[in-house]
C-alpha cells in the first residue's frame, strides 16, 4: 500500500464519513412517465417550443412559417443576396442539366426525365425545405437503384412505357414513404445507417456504377443486365469484338478533361467553376465533334432525337394494381431510404458548416412531398445531391433561390434547346458519371474508421462487398443487420469492472485504467456498464460469481472478502429480469457470508428495487450508498466494530482510511 | 443558496482543487483485445479454470468428471443417500407414468412413446446431468407444440407411422440444437426468452393444452385439428350432440379429486406425496371402475391395447429426406429451445436453492446428447420438468439417483403392467394434464410484473394473447421481438440527465432526483446514460441543443452559460459515429461561445477519442476530468481569473463554491 493513503487530514476525514442518502424519484404516475417518455421519442427536438405562450395571431405566422420555411427568409431577401444565388443557380443548373441526362440513362429511363426531375422538384424544395445549399435533383445511387430493382421484372427496352410507368409509381412510393417517416416522426429510422455503412455502400455503388459505364465507354451494343462486379466484367470481356475503338479513344479523352478539371478543383477550391463547369463543356464539345465529324456513322453512339417541351403530367401513368405493386413498393422504399439519407446527410452537414439548424423531420417531408408532386410531373426519384450541392455552396449560394435559377435554366434548356442534345454522344455522358461517382469513393474516411473502430471497420467492408458481390439491398441490409447485432451483444455481454481507489481521493476508478488505484481488503468493487436485463443477466450472475471466486483465490492470506459493492451509476435501466439477479445474488452471497451492497443507483433503478422488495432486503440504509467512497468509509468502520478476525496490516490500512 | 456550501474547510478545498489525471488505458493490441472479448463472450464462467497449473493426471480426471459428473459424485455416493433418493425416485415414477402417458397423448403419438421417454433419457441425463433435484421426462409444453407443428402437414390419425418418424427426427434435431447451442457457448439465446415471456406464454400454453383436453373430458369424437381458443371453443359448441354425460360426470369427479390433492399439497407442503400419488391412484381407481361396471360401453373410451416391452430401436425410423425435412427441423429447433429454458430454469432454480452451482452451457450439452439418444430409442422431446423436480425435491432427492430409481420402475411397468392400463379411460388422462398445467399459470408472478415493470408486463401479455390467438411460435416470435425492440429503443433513445452539485459535497447527482441538488451558474452538466453510436447520435446532438437552448433561457439574467460538461461515466462504449457527434458538438458549442468538457471517459471512450484526435481537440488537459467536482472547482477559477462580465451576485456563489 502507498503511503500516501494515510496523508488526509482528519478534518476531511470527518466530512467523508458523513453519509448521504439514496432518495428514490418523485413519484409520477405511469400515465406521465408514458408522456414523458413519448416526447423523447417523438419531439426530442421539442418543435413546438416556439410557439409556446405566444398570442394567436403570432402562433399562425409561425405555423405558416414551420410548414413553408420560405415564409420565413423571402420577406428578408434582397438583390444583394440574389446576384449570389443567380451565379450560383447558373453553376450547378450547367452540371444539372448534363448530370440529369446521365443518370436518367443509370435509371434506364429517357434522358428527358432526368432534365423533368431537375425542373420541378427543386421549385417545390424552395417552397418547404429549410436548407439554404441542397441542390436538388436526381442523384447517382438512387438511379441506379431504381434502374436496377426495376429491371428484375421488366425490361426497359422491351417494354418502356410499363418501365416508366413502375418508375413513376416508384417515385410516389418514396415521397410517400419519406413524408410519413416525417410526419409520424421516424426519422431515426435512418440512423441505422451508419456513416460506416454509408462509406462502404457508397464506394460500393460507385464502382458498380462506374462498371455499368463501360457499355457507354466501350461501345458495347449487348450489355448484361445485371450488376454485380463478376457478370458485369464477364460480360465485358465476352464482348470484346464489340468494343469501338472510336468511343475508347473519346471516352478517354473526356475522361482525363474531367478528371483534370476534379483535380484542379479539389486543389484550389476557388477554382470550383472549373469542374462545375467541365461536363457541360464536355458536352458541348463532344456534341459539335460528333457532328462535325459525323462521328455516329463511326461506331459512336448518341443520345439521339429528343422531345420538347417541359413536363407533362403524369398521374395518369401512375399504376397500382396488378403484379407489379409489391416490386414497386419495395423499389420506393429502398430508393426512398436512399435518397432521404442523401439528402438529410446534406443538409446536415452545411447547416453545420454554416451554423443554422435544420429540422430532420422538417426535411423529410419536405422531400416526400417533392417526390410524391414529382410524381405526377414525370419526375423520377430526387434529392439533394452531395456533389451538386457541394458546387452550390462553393459557388456562394445563399438561399433556395438558387433552386429556382436552376430550375428555370432547365426549363429554358427544355423548351428551347433540347434538338441540340441529339448528336450528344453517350460515351461522354458515361465519363461524366463515372466523374462523379468517383468523388463517392472515401478512401481516407475509410482509413479513418479502420484506425478508430475496428468493428466499424467490419461494417463498413460488408456493405462495400455485399454491393459488390450480393446486391445493393443486400449489402445494405446485411450491414444494417451487423451493426445493430452488435448493440445488442453489447447489451448482452456488458462489462463490468474492478474499480480501485486513487490515492488521496475518494474517488474510485478502473484498476486497469488507473494504475495507481487500489484495492480495499475485504471489498469487492465492481462496476456494471449497461441496463441490467433478460439479455445479460446470466451473464452477470456468472461473470460476478467469478469475480468473486478470483478474488477469494488472490486474498486467502489476506482480510476475507466481506463486501461486494456494486456501483451502479452507468445502470440506466431494468426490468423485471435484473430485479431478480439482485435476488438471487444476494442469496447466492449470504452462502458465502459477502454483504451486498449498491452505490448510486439511478432513478429507475431504485423505483422498480423499492417497488419489488417489500421485505426490504436491498434497499436498507446500510447497504445503499450514494458514492463507494462514502460506502468503503461507512462499512469500514463497522467492520472494525463487529469483525476482531481482521489480521493486523489490514486492520492498519483500514483505520488509515478511516 | 444553501448556507452548506459555504462550510468547507479551507484544507479540504485545497485538497478538492488537486485535478486528477484521466489516463488512457494501457495499450493493448488488437489480438489481445479480440482474445479478451472473445472469452468474455464464450466463457464468462471460466470454465476452464479449475485445470490451471494442475498435473496431468489430475487434469485428466477432472476433464472426465467434467464430462461426466456422476464421476464427481458417484464415488461419495451411500447408502443413506440411496434410501432418500429411493423414495423420491418411486415418488415421481408414480407421477411420471400416468403423465407419460397423457403427454404422449397431447404430442398426437401412441401412450406408449410417452413411457419410452420416461425410461431411457432419465439414465443418461444421470450420467451427463450435473443439477441433482431435475427429474427428467417428457412435458407438457414441448409436447403440445411437436404435436401441433407436425400435424400441420401430417395427420397422426390417417399416417401415424409417418408421424411418429417425423417425431422421432425432430427429436434428434432438438438435440443437436441443443448440444450445439451448449458446445458453441451459445446459451445466451435462450435468455431472451425472458421470465416475463415465460410466465405469458406458460399461462397461455396451460390454456390452449387445457381447452384440447375438452375432447377427452366431453368425450367429443371428432374434434378439431386447430389449436388456437376460438376454434377450439367453436368446435367444442358445434359438437354438444357429441358430449357424453357419463364421461363428464367421471371427468368432473376426477377433476375435483386431483385438485383437491393438489390443493392439499400447495397449502402443506409436507403433504408433497397426495398431490405426487394422485393422479396413479386416480387411473388405478378409473381403470378398476371402468373395468367393474364395463363402462367403455356406455360412452367412456379407453386407451385401449398397449404394446409391451421396453424401448425398441428408431434409428431406422429417422427420415433426413423428402418434403418433411423443412418442418422437422423448424420443430426440432422450436420445440429444442422450449424444453431447453424449462430445463435450464428448473437446474438453475433449484441449484440457487441449494447452493450448488449448475453450468449452463455444460447442462445443455447434457440435454441435447439425452434428447440424440432418445431419438435412437423410440422416445420423443424430454427435458426436466417443473412440476415433477419440484415433488423430486420436496421428496428429498439428493442425487440424479432418483431418476434412475425412476426410469428403473417405468422399465419394470413396461415390461408387465402394461395390460393393466388396457381399460385406463382417456378422461382420467385429460383430468391428469389440466391438473398438472394449472400449475404453469401464475398470476401472482404477472402481479408483481405489472407492479415493477409496465413493459415487461406488456411483453408478458404479448405472448399470452399470442399464444391463444395466433399460434405458439407466433406468440413466442412477437414477444422476443417486441422485447429485442425494447433494448435497441433504450439505445436509440438513450437517457440524457441534467446533474447538481449535492450541497456540503462534491457529489453530482439527478436534479429530478436529488431535489437539493444545485445547479451551478454558468455550468450545465449532463449525464449520458448510454453508449453512444450510429443509432443515437442524431437524437444526442438534437437533445444536447435543446438542453442547452432551454438553459439559456432559463438563466438570462444570470451568468450566462460557458461549459457543457458532460459526465461520461455511463458511455460503456462508442463508435466512429459517437466520434464525430463531439466533433460536431465541438463546433456547434463554440459557435455559441461555450466550452465542451469531458468528464471521466472510460477506457475505450478515451482511447477512441484520443485515436481520432490528431489536433488535440477534446483530449487536453484544461477539458478533461475525473469527476464532475474537479472540473467545476478548476473551471470556475479560470472563468474568475479571465472574466469580468460576471454579475455582482453570481460571483459571490462561484467564490463561495471554490
Amino acid at each position: 500500500m502507498e503511503p500516501n493513503v494515510c496523508t488526509m487530514h482528519s478534518h476531511c476525514i470527518e466530512m467523508s464519513m458523513e453519509v448521504h442518502q439514496v432518495v428514490p424519484p418523485p413519484h409520477k404516475s405511469t400515465l406521465h412517465k408514458l408522456k414523458a417518455r413519448l416526447k423523447e421519442t417523438f419531439f426530442p427536438d421539442d418543435p413546438l417550443r416556439q410557439f409556446k405562450g405566444q398570442p394567436l395571431k403570432r402562433k399562425l405566422i409561425l405555423g405558416a412559417q414551420y410548414v413553408f420555411p420560405i415564409l420565413q427568409w423571402g420577406p428578408k431577401y434582397n438583390l444583394k443576396l440574389f446576384k449570389s444565388d443567380l451565379v450560383a443557380g447558373l453553376t450547378i443548373a450547367s452540371l444539372a442539366i448534363p448530370q440529369g441526362i446521365s443518370y436518367a440513362k443509370l435509371a434506364n429511363l429517357p434522358p428527358i426525365v432526368g432534365l423533368y426531375s431537375s425542373f420541378v422538384p427543386p421549385l417545390v424544395y424552395a417552397v418547404l425545405g429549410s436548407s439554404r445549399d441542397l441542390a436538388v435533383g436526381p442523384v447517382s445511387i438512387a438511379s441506379l437503384v431504381l434502374g436496377s430493382m426495376l429491371r428484375q421484372e421488366v425490361s426497359p427496352s422491351a417494354d418502356p412505357v410499363l418501365f416508366l410507368q413502375l418508375a413513376f409509381t416508384s417515385t410516389l412510393f418514396a415521397g410517400l414513404f419519406q413524408a410519413s417517416l416525417g410526419i409520424l416522426r421516424l426519422g431515426f429510422i435512418i440512423d441505422f445507417l451508419s456513416k460506416a455503412i454509408l462509406i462502404g455502400f457508397m464506394a460500393g455503388a460507385a464502382i458498380i456504377v462506374s462498371l455499368q459505364q463501360l457499355k457507354s465507354l466501350l461501345g458495347i451494343t449487348h450489355f448484361t443486365n445485371q450488376m454485380g462486379l463478376i457478370p458485369v466484367m464477364t460480360s465485358v470481356f465476352h464482348r470484346v469484338h464489340e468494343w469501338s475503338w472510336q468511343t475508347i479513344l473519346m471516352g478517354i479523352c473526356f475522361l482525363v478533361l474531367l478528371l483534370l478539371a476534379r483535380h484542379v478543383s479539389i486543389k484550389k477550391p476557388k477554382l470550383f467553376w472549373v469542374s462545375a463547369g467541365a461536363p457541360l463543356v464536355s458536352v458541348i464539345l463532344s456534341t459539335l465533334l460528333v457532328f462535325a465529324i459525323k462521328a455516329q456513322n463511326h461506331g459512336i453512339s448518341v443520345i439521339g432525337k429528343l422531345q420538347q417541351g417541359i413536363n407533362p403530367p403524369s398521374w395518369n401513368m401512375l399504376c397500382f394494381q396488378g403484379t407489379h405493386l409489391g416490386l414497386v413498393m419495395k423499389t420506393g422504399l429502398i430508393t426512398g431510404i436512399l435518397s432521404l439519407t442523401e439528402g438529410i446527410a446534406v443538409g446536415r452537414t452545411f447547416a453545420a458548416l454554416k451554423n443554422y439548424k435544420v429540422d430532420g423531420n422538417k426535411e423529410m417531408m419536405a422531400i416526400g412531398f417533392m417526390n410524391m408532386v414529382g410524381s405526377f410531373t414525370s419526375c423520377y426519384v430526387t434529392t439533394g445531391a452531395f456533389s451538386r450541392s457541394a458546387v452550390n455552396n462553393n459557388a456562394g449560394a445563399k438561399s433556395a433561390v438558387s433552386n429556382v435559377v436552376m430550375s428555370v435554366t432547365v426549363m429554358v434548356t427544355l423548351l428551347f434547346l433540347m434538338p441540340l442534345f441529339q448528336y450528344t454522344p453517350n460515351v461522354v455522358l458515361g465519363a461524366i458519371i463515372v466523374t462523379a461517382v468517383i468523388g463517392l469513393i472515401d478512401l481516407p474516411a475509410a482509413c479513418n474508421i479502420w484506425k478508430i473502430d475496428k468493428f466499424d471497420f467490419i461494417v463498413m467492408l460488408t456493405a462495400f462487398l455485399g454491393v459488390l458481390f450480393i446486391s445493393v439491398q443486400g449489402g445494405l441490409a446485411l450491414a444494417v443487420g451487423l451493426s445493430t447485432f452488435k448493440i445488442l451483444f453489447q447489451i448482452t455481454r456488458p462489462k463490468t469492472v474492478l474499480l480501485g481507489k486513487i490515492p488521496g481521493t475518494d474517488i474510485y476508478r478502473n484498476l486497469d485504467q488507473y494504475k495507481e488505484a487500489m484495492k480495499i481488503p475485504g471489498f469487492l468493487i465492481l462496476s456494471i456498464e449497461a441496463p441490467i436485463n433478460f439479455a445479460n443477466i446470466t451473464y452477470l450472475n456468472e461473470r460476478t460469481l467469478r469475480w468473486i471466486e478470483e478474488e477469494e483465490d488472490n486474498i486467502k492470506e489476506q482480510l476475507s472478502l466481506r463486501f461486494l459493492i456494486l456501483e451502479m451509476s452507468a445502470v440506466s435501466a431494468i426490468d423485471t429480469s435484473g430485479i431478480s439477479l439482485f435476488k438471487e445474488l444476494k442469496t447466492m452471497l449470504e452462502n458465502k457470508g459477502v454483504e451486498l451492497v449498491l452505490v448510486n443507483p439511478l432513478a429507475e433503478v431504485i423505483e422498480k428495487l423499492k417497488r419489488a422488495d417489500e421485505a426490504n432486503d436491498f434497499i436498507r440504509a446500510d447497504n445503499l450508498f450514494l458514492t463507494v467512497g462514502e460506502a468503503v468509509a461507512s462499512l469500514s468502520s463497522t467492520m472494525k466494530g463487529q469483525s476482531s478476525t481482521i489480521t493486523e496490516e489490514s486492520h492498519t490500512i483500514v483505520s488509515h482510511s478511516l
